[in-house]
């Protein structure tokens, strides 16, 4: 069951009277900043994080924790696992299998 | 931190071999059967639970896990967390804030 | 290519300087009242819907744009799609097949 | 209503016999190859799709048809808009806006 997964983390701080949140996002992804046993990388739209489901869920429980702590009053957050037992899955190798394939698609 | 909160949970066993997966499904639903401190049901996409976030982590965690033990390879889960402080929140309650805001419009 | 298909529609008006947005979500589900080809529910974390994906994309779209029309600034929207091929789905035929399966595993 | 939003879009094709699906989704983004008015990224969970609103459900909807010309019998998909109206926003933009703000916390 400690088999590496990938995981997106979307946090929504809602009702804060402004619509730019990076502030507040920022906060919440510094938690993962030297954390053990994971990798991540901010994409446009997500925090992508890679390493035990276990932890990586204690870590967006965090994340999502951190916007009340700044007076946020409401949080709306989505976690989206990828969990694949039959090999090991990197973020990396996720987006290089498509983009190879892509390769050979466009050369066809 | 222990409030309580509403989330959704999907669980996407991948590979099966056959575009039906409601079997899958409802194993993973059982085992929320009788669980402490939570209140659940099922909508058409997705299965709603009202608890503390950490129980529902827990719980989300163990539905994730179900299918790999009837030989599903890869799962792919979302969990969608809504956390509201500010004055408490139930699955009930939601529903009922939006279609008696609807009744007024209609009426309007 | 116009098979029914079940699709979840969450609209998140984000910097509303409140927590509670069932006012905004109210005003985008009524746009779906009276509107042809579809059948559609209220769930505690979104509307659920129920016709040819085309019709929905647009309605969708409607629901996305209505907050700005009352002034928020930014909107978050997520649409989820279930498409299968292989036989019809329905919204109460998808919670039927897993609240069955349950009542089995319950009795097992 | 024609501003630039951005968006990610999650293609699932389920129950196709094997848990690898990188062949599948890169045929859908090679839907994107090309295409006027939007540019795109390739993550570890998703495609990420900067564009006009109706231009990305339009090419959204082509790239969830793929998998059944396949012979794909179920696909789910998943499409997140973020779209804000108070000041352009780009993909390179908003990681930018966070990765500053991670640098300022980290000195601090």
């Amino acid at each position: 069951m400690n088999t590496t997964v990938i995981a997106e983390v979307k946090i929504l701080p809602m009702g804060t009277g402004q619509p730019g949140v990076s502030h507040l996002i920022a906060d919440c992804v510094s938690l993962l900043d030297g954390a053990k046993d994971i990798t991540w990388q901010v994409t446009p739209m997500a925090t992508v994080i890679e390493g035990p489901l276990e932890r990586i869920l204690e870590l967006a429980a965090k994340m999502h924790e951190l916007p009340f702590s700044k007076g946020v009053q409401r949080v709306v957050t989505s976690i989206n696992i990828d969990d694949r037992r039959d090999k090991k899955i990197t973020m990396n190798g996720k987006v290089k299998a498509v983009e190879e394939k892509l390769g050979e698609a466009g050369k066809a």
